[in-house]
């Protein structure tokens, strides 16, 4: 991946809020909404689930995971050209006694603090998505892949 | 479902332009970005693909496939209780030969017309994902199911 194209996958991956999760849910691709923050070293990204939840019990099941992120289209812009990122990656959850937690949770809430009554719920908990594979689309006929080890550099940069 | 939640998921539909189409990938789950249009009828969504995509060839293997449709957030809007839409269904391509091709390509184009010069290409064919359960979620704890037969009546109404 060239210095622009990952100048822009990183500003993607920052501005954006929101990801499409791809679970393994009794052995078929399941798609839901997650609001998403990126660990502050670089490392991965961090979602906010109940266990109540469907995805969330796809997880604890299997941890293969894939989350996109999609540009925002504009009014009479291509919906063919828009930029995504698709990170493969693994799944596992942050446990409530693990040293980094106040800090991955203060990142969370840092981009979303409406989510702070959530954290008192005893079934949300914060999971952290590895990555180890991106496929950048920038645009048309414009496609580009990194390791999951590239996107940390290139996030903690 | 309600009539309220109802109207609402099929405004979602009918006015976003793309999704995130969940495949099964050598096992895993895969999340892409697909433009989609509705079939005139409301029997499903349409999608156009090249044959040389990983989710196209994913499809091929397993059609299980899941799309998620989000609305937009805006400035200042919650992204916890962003409307969206997972849709779980079956992907079947359109044969070259099938009598509802030229109906489904006309619908596409109508919505891309940008794709036409992809329409000339031979690796280029519409799927059809035939929705089999539908899970919306309006707002914040506003969750609704229904099935692919009631989004279809929804669709064609």
């Amino acid at each position: 991946m060239n210095e622009t194209a990952a100048a822009q996958l990183v500003e993607l991956l920052r501005e954006r809020r929101v990801a499409a999760l791809g679970t393994l849910h009794a052995g078929a691709p399941y798609v839901s909404m997650v609001p998403y923050a990126i660990v502050p070293d670089g490392s991965g990204l961090l979602i906010h689930v109940s266990r109540l939840a469907s995805h969330t019990k796809d997880m604890n099941a299997d941890p293969r995971v894939s989350l996109l992120i999609t540009q925002e289209l504009e009014t009479g812009g291509s919906a063919l050209a828009l930029p995504r990122a698709s990170i493969q990656g693994m799944a596992q959850e942050v446990a409530a006694d693990a040293p980094e937690l106040p800090a991955l949770s203060a990142a969370y809430l840092e981009r979303f603090p409406d989510a702070a009554q959530l954290f008192g719920f005893a079934d949300f908990s914060l999971f952290k998505i590895q990555p180890e594979s991106v496929r950048f689309v920038a645009g048309f006929a414009q496609a580009h892949s990194c390791t999951g080890e590239t996107l940390t550099k290139l996030l903690a940069g």
